[in-house]
């Protein structure tokens, strides 16, 4: 992991990331480097659930998607990176007025990544560690992708 | 798993259901039973990721929301269900005009209880298996909830 | 999964099942078809954990192993399974005479295989289902599986 | 996680450690901290699979005890710890002289406690991070735990 992320392939992903399903979650990208994505979001009343709380979807949904975003940091712009599983554990209720997503990869790969997502609760300046999730990613060439 | 689940307690776990984030990502219950829970989602755009496909959060987060309500129907009024962890595998993109979620606890408990979730991608009239679950839950009662 | 496996292919998944540690651990193949695979293992003490039960880790590697051997039932000979990960939940503590694991693909592919397993702790005559495990399989060519 | 943990407390756990199952595979305890577990063993041809590297159920077994242990460091005497899940990624395979792993609690608590370990495959003098799993464990009155 010595090399460096071009600033221009960091600017694609920060606006690449927020899209679709995530877009609507008004997640966005917050810091990239080689092998780490960072990402936050400001809560809203429609990220809770029915106690108040941040949803754990909304969570897992971060974890998951940052995670990826971190994968695509580490391989050519003609893969396309896609979930094959997560998990995540919830550790402590979030209610913070923020939350922030810091996903590094763990292990590399040309076909197999996997990445780690830690969800902090942001409140009253403080980080505490809300969720954690390992990510098993898949590296696929674009024009496979295509005609799978 | 002998008991009936009482039409009350259906009516009010099914409008229960949908709140905050869950309603922002349009799920409604679908169907109830005692150890089952069954969801569905029509998909619009903003259900979607960077390549049109159904984002992998959005079946996670109904994956996960559904296995709570599915133990919601085993245990009294008076408990409070909290995710703990869960691990999902995506099998089969998902491009279809809707999702189901079929919800079964496989392991009921006075405190750990876990449920399994099966996404079903809908097109043109078939299901396909999207994505797979399995849901660790833990039952609080409301009051020491509220202390926590 | 509609083909069959032969005779001679059985035979000889049956005999590669047990080596090594699964040898150790005296786990042997039992029923094999097409897409599913269940092992079994007679309880001995040195099975157990410090409380008598049988040790998570006894299930957790029979729940992996055949949930790998499910996965070759349904590839050429020419293809070496790797498990890539697994989630296992402990549903209930075993301390029958035995196990029996039951390992069924959910998900085919040339790269990316998902089988279930399900460890029942056989009582009294009886199957209790003990832990239930999903597992992410890799398949790749014997050949390039030595140059890696 | 400012206190300390007793020399009795840790000698009771270094030697608790390596029972039935554990024996058997020859792990032994390493180095005990509170909220810090770490466990070694030496690699003999038992613990391999089919194509000589360490067997997957040998690293899962490894990680789910010796985060078990990570969270007796955590918890009063009276105080039982049962695996209530864990999920395994394998990053690497194993083919050294010997296994490390080192666990550590990410959550404490008095219900459900969450540990991180990671196998690292010792070959050359150098450590190789091989296998990381999260763990949920739970914390039971022996008392009550007799009378399940």
């Amino acid at each position: 992991m010595e090399k460096e992320i071009s600033k221009e392939r960091a600017a694609f992903l920060a606006k690449d990331y927020s899209q679709g399903f995530i877009k609507y979650c008004r997640f966005e990208a917050d810091d990239i480097q080689r092998g780490y994505f960072q990402s936050k979001v400001t809560i809203e009343n429609h990220h809770r659930q029915q106690d108040g709380f941040v949803h754990a979807g909304v969570m897992a949904t971060m974890a998951d998607h940052t995670a990826g975003y971190a994968a695509f940091t580490t391989v050519g712009e003609e893969i396309q990176i896609l979930t094959v599983e997560f998990k995540v554990n919830f550790l402590k209720p979030a209610y913070g007025e923020a939350l922030v997503c810091k996903s590094k990869v763990i292990r590399e790969g040309n076909r197999i990544i996997v990445s780690e997502s830690e969800v902090f609760d942001m409140r009253e300046g403080k980080e505490t560690l809300a969720a954690k999730a390992m990510v098993t990613l898949m590296a696929v060439c674009r024009d496979k992708l295509a005609s799978k």
